[in-house]
């Protein structure tokens, strides 16, 4: 079972941006670029292009244009909901493709493990229900290590590789 | 979100076996061929055949070689609990992948993200402890429509595609 690569990167990304310091527009400090942010996620720029580009759209990025510009999490963004955060970042996909281009032949009937399995999609979705993102943040930042290990720049910069259909 | 293909496939060669009738090796329309289950599942053989493979180990299928041969639900197969089973094909991969190739910078610190997901799959499998494979196959017979729609052949014979390494 895996979450798609949108919602993946999207959470580190919100998780980095979340390392920075309390948000806000002012500090640059607390800003990030789409090439810092790939460089961090390990994914190509242009999937986090994508990913910062609807997490703006949904107001929970702000961004700066210019020299010392970038993105960063936007005021109410720590008391977003993650459960519903995370279901919009997956989107309405059925957890197996029961309408695809070739559709399985048991969705012509009521198909009861589709009903079952949708059953237990909603039950992962709703575990991160009342939790904020700002209390993601804070348990991890809570739990980082005081040694000189840094988020910032992970120790393989080589991209990780996203398909762009996942 | 998305099962494995693996499990995606292994669960619907499991309802279109039981759509056969009563478990058991004694009557030859209760089996299928590997090649006919590639085609109620609109998958390639090859990965049919490895699904197979498991569940034939596991002891929830049994084969008979042969002319009029296949594979069929094994005795008890009906009694199999639906969560352990999608555990067992799902294996123990995580929704994301923290430790890849390239892995997360997060991960070196004990990322509360990682421990909310681990919780939501197990919210998912849990979903299916208790309910047993027969049950899903009974609830499946008793949504039949009593028109000419046939689970034995699907519509479009174009094979899924299937990624191996999924």
């Amino acid at each position: 079972m895996h979450l798609t690569k949108f919602t993946d990167l999207g959470l580190r990304a919100l998780m980095i941006l979340g390392d920075t310091g309390a948000a806000g527009a002012t500090d640059p400090a607390q800003r990030r670029t789409i090439g810092e942010l790939a460089v961090q996620t390990a994914a190509p720029a242009s999937h986090v292009k994508k990913v910062v580009a609807r997490l703006t759209g949904a107001g929970i990025l702000g961004s700066v244009r210019g020299r010392s510009g970038g993105v960063y999490l936007a005021d109410g963004a720590r008391s977003v909901d993650v459960g519903t955060l995370l279901r919009d970042l997956e989107g309405r996909h059925e957890v197996v493709d029961c309408d695809g281009d070739t559709p399985c032949p048991l969705a012509r009937r009521d198909c009861s493990l589709r009903h079952l399995l949708a059953d237990a999609q909603e039950n992962f979705f709703s575990t991160f229900d009342g939790i904020a993102l700002g209390e993601l943040i804070d348990r991890n930042a809570a739990g980082a290590p005081t040694g000189p290990v840094s988020v910032g720049m992970p120790t393989t910069p080589a991209p990780r590789t996203y398909d762009t259909d996942e």
